[in-house]
């Protein structure tokens, strides 16, 4: 007999749902992944980073909510900017305003970076994602993920 | 004048969903992982592996075809092999069937984490992604990635 706290064992389809998403991100992910490391020697996660750096005023953000702009935990994140900082992409420095808290900032090297490595980042979503989505089935899947980020998003970082 | 060369870049929509699905297959990810391997020592690759072999005949498959079939790169199969074989999780051993090639084999004890760690990954993937998906998007998502995962498999491995 079947309890409440019965593992939910997924349906079949379910289950080939979730095993091609596990495969379509694995893929896609590894193939975006490469091409920016071999041309711009960026990762797809550090690319994100420069990308809200970016857009923000004075290309600047602070460090705890670039974490929770880019879904990362403010370890990992930390980690990210201080490779970046390495390279002379990003530097790091005290928030102008109130003199709270750390903010990473986008050099002009940085930015000239995130600008030849966007075209290959665009090409690639383009080529290996939308190219192979049918237009409404895309948009389904981004409100799918738009929720589960609104449902863990902030949670356990 | 945009030539045929031109970087394809993003509609607004295009561009929310790309960071809907970047920001949520983040979140999904890493939750489903921090949960196995709080609970049982296994990552979401290792267990997708542990999976496919319990699967097949003899719990064993080719390391070339469990590559293929994880979607992973075969360094990458041969090193979370090496990984789970430390921990007994796995064995190694030529394929009986002709003599060529390599294969994992599930152990006994293998088995065992991997009956445990179903409960707590399937849980997972159900609260955290099914829950917080509308049925009809959840399957367009799945038309999606299986796109993705043909297009783009076992290219370039």
């Amino acid at each position: 007999m079947e309890t409440k706290t019965a593992t939910p064992w997924l349906t079949p389809e379910q289950q080939r749902v979730w095993r091609s998403f596990l495969g379509g991100t694995t893929v896609l992910m590894d193939r975006l992944d490469r091409d920016l490391r071999a041309t711009h020697g960026l990762s797809v996660p550090e690319y994100e980073i420069l990308v809200r750096l970016s857009e923000a005023p004075g290309r600047s953000i602070r460090m705890a909510e670039l974490a929770a702009a880019v879904a990362h935990s403010r370890s990992r994140v930390t980690h990210t900017i201080a490779r970046l900082e390495r390279e002379n992409i990003v530097v790091r420095g005290q928030c102008s305003e109130d003199g709270r808290g750390v903010s990473a900032v986008l050099t002009d090297h940085g930015f000239s970076v995130l600008e030849a490595a966007a075209h290959t980042h665009v090409q690639g979503v383009h080529d290996y994602l939308i190219e192979n989505a049918d237009a409404a089935d895309f948009v389904a899947m981004g409100r799918v993920m738009q929720n589960v980020v609104e449902a863990l998003h902030g949670k356990n970082f």
